[in-house]
């Protein structure tokens, strides 16, 4: 939708720590269950619930079981953000 | 989210037709089924689905009963578009 993608993951175990230094990023979690741990703070989210990571804020998703998330962030953002590593992914891998 | 909003709304009934001349428009059903009209075309949505209308292009929202659904768009937009009148929305009101 204009310059943003929607893009669809699935989650599974420990992610690295990491940050976006441009923009927001917003969960959507559409099946499952995960946490969004910050160095401050831990958010649980079920299906149905939706959160919006801060520009700039260190976080790190947690999925105990397989959790299928829809990410909302502008085309071309890296999902390990300033981390990198093996788990970042190919972008435009389209479903 | 940056300069995004997501929307909450519950439709019911025929909405007007309008277009959007500066932005693309995210449907994403909650709850309940909806159809998109076009010009051209119906989409029939129901809860978990999601639809982009693309900037510019005329479309109606049509609900036989109330229907949940979560709207993505810049900070900003009527929901009324190019139409205005009776089913314009007051924006920024917060849940």
């Amino acid at each position: 939708m204009n310059d943003y993608q929607f893009k669809l993951a699935k989650l599974h175990g420990e992610f690295v720590w990491h940050s976006h230094a441009d923009t927001d990023e917003v969960f959507i979690v559409i099946d499952g269950a995960m946490t969004l741990e910050f160095r401050d703070k831990t958010i649980p989210l079920v299906a149905g619930e939706m959160y919006v990571v801060p520009k700039g804020v260190e976080h790190r998703p947690v999925a105990l079981q397989e959790c299928c998330v829809m990410l909302v962030e502008p085309r071309g953002v890296v999902n390990t953000g300033d981390a990198g590593g093996i788990y970042t992914a190919q972008n435009n891998v389209w479903v």
